[in-house]
């Protein structure tokens, strides 16, 4: 696999970085977290005038084996028909991503179906269609988790050759939010029934049965000895989807670029991702705190706190293309607001 | 004065606008707030497909006489000099119209400084060159208070008949979080330290001055027999850009627009408008959270839960500004959006 060189960012110019910050004609502090954003974007493209430039979301789409099983109130086929509404362009990511200027992908990671060749819009990186049931056996091999990633990978790299400067990140797919509960049970340890929400729209039994198919997928891998090595954990619990999404956060930040990250689906692949290499965190703007309780354990593992908090769970990346125009705020004010002695007013 | 005619929409539309939401090819309710708003920005409009059009931010600027016995950590000047950055495009608000396409106009409602004539961007609207020191007298008489408010909605007037939907209110005055304090106790009865924060950025003995001038001001008013009627509260403690302000948010709610809501010092006189006239709170979206410590007792009598909390602290109308991407996110969503049926995906 792909080794990856993820330093953290020089912070010799934090303190330019602030300077130029304090200097702007209003209170100091005034701008609450935009002001710490502003630093932490220039700090990533080391720069006192840092540009979002070619902004580009990617959807990673993929099925779960698991689906069948229970843990989703929609059927497995939405996965697909909701791809086939992101290239229709009639989603919710669409909407937001036209409206603030965003550049939209789907990547197909390993949807269980033939979109019938190459389609605009639709970038195939299948490693099968679906992954296995882990009630049954590990959602993937090892060999297919490697290969997940590096495909990610690859597209990131792409990306910033073509001077793509910030990616968001976002999912679809039916049964992953039964994935990524177990995937942060596992890295952070908070108890699984913490982690473990309604997803599209559980009622009460059906919550109660996606906790009780996740405690038997749970004691499955302990028994076989299954540990809480992060690559281990993906390969057994993750989605195509997910494990694609590391490679691709894994990438953005080798190249410098501003990760933003969505919520609850998202955040899984983040906390893996931070765990291979824990300097990506560096990277990332945690976009929205999502209403799925699981979250909360997430967002305290990776001490990270979102811009908004709005009560979204719809995934796509939704949080993170409507949080994009507060990170082009931060840019904004840094490098367009004029400075007490610019403008003549008393500090 | 005046007579404004603002009745509550028509509610006969919003279960249609309710079923459209949930229809959208998302789980019901996923969209968190921004479902909310879509629905209230239909109600206001009547309409299943609104827009925002010609989004207009107002910067309401006036001067205090109480600024001069030390409620502020700025001197006074600094009101017209950053009247004079927001002219020259170089303040926080500017950067942020900018980006978010709203159109910028300053009103000067009471600066105590000659800005040499008509100027571009500037409209004048200059009751007095600052108000009166409330520690020893009302800070405007009844009659400059109700040409506030006249003037204020003239303002806004103007601007439907232009075709503006939204509007957003910002402001700018050197101790004007002191009179926004002073109005949100009288009107909330919250104690009134609980209303005092450090505005601009007073230190410990600053703040506990501060604190003590506006005791020693609701002292006075109280002697003198001041009740709690929301206009003599105004007359006796606003700044004239609140007054003006709570004009033109009066005359924007009659004109069943959008009002955006921004932090503290708007809040009051949102506030002080509500109290004149409750069916006003049906037009308000409420942008952000503040960092100033009042705003929270005001968001609590007005049972209104903000888009944003970012620590802002600024003031200008920057968090309306930086929250209107968010409106239109929502008006998007509804209007741009497939249905489950037009997408061909099981619900």
């Amino acid at each position: 696999m792909h080794s990856f060189a993820i330093t953290a960012p020089d912070r010799g110019m934090e303190n330019s970085l602030k300077h130029k910050v304090d200097r702007k004609t209003k209170p100091p502090g005034s701008l609450g977290q935009l002001e710490a954003l502003a630093v932490r974007i220039g700090l990533i493209q080391q720069t006192l005038t840092p540009s979002l430039d070619r902004p580009q979301m990617l959807v990673f789409a993929g099925d779960h084996g698991a689906a069948k099983a229970g843990v989703s109130a929609y059927p497995q086929d939405v996965t697909w028909q909701m791809v086939e509404n992101f290239l229709a362009g009639g989603a919710a990511i669409n909407v937001f991503c036209r409206q603030n200027g965003l550049g939209l992908s789907v990547v197909d990671a390993g949807v269980a179906h033939d979109f019938g060749g190459p389609r605009e819009g639709l970038i195939d990186l299948k490693v099968a269609p679906g992954t296995a049931n882990y009630l049954e056996s590990p959602a993937m091999t090892a060999a297919q988790c490697a290969q997940a990633i590096e495909q990610g990978a690859g597209v990131v790299f792409g990306l910033a050759a073509a001077g793509c400067k910030v990616v968001g990140f976002g999912e679809m797919g039916i049964g992953n939010t039964a994935s990524a509960s177990l995937i942060t049970h596992c890295l952070t340890g908070v108890p699984l029934a913490d982690c473990v929400g309604r997803g599209t729209g559980l009622d009460d039994a059906g919550l109660a049965r996606k906790q009780a198919l996740l405690e038997q997928a749970l004691t499955r891998y302990r028994v076989a000895g299954g540990g809480d090595d992060a690559f281990a954990v993906l390969a057994e619990f993750g989605g195509f989807e997910i494990a694609t999404m590391v490679g691709a956060m894994l990438a953005a930040a080798e190249a410098k670029m501003v990760l933003l990250i969505d919520g609850f689906i998202v955040g899984s692949a983040a906390l893996v991702a931070a765990r291979l290499e824990p300097a990506l965190l560096d990277y990332c703007v945690f976009c929205h705190r999502s209403a799925e309780p699981g979250h909360r354990a997430q967002l305290q593992a990776l001490r990270a706190e979102p811009l908004l908090d709005l009560g979204l769970r719809l995934g796509e990346g939704t949080g993170a293309a409507l949080a994009f125009p507060l990170a082009q705020a931060a840019v904004a004010f840094l490098n367009e607001m004029a400075s007490f002695e610019s403008a003549g007013v008393a500090g």
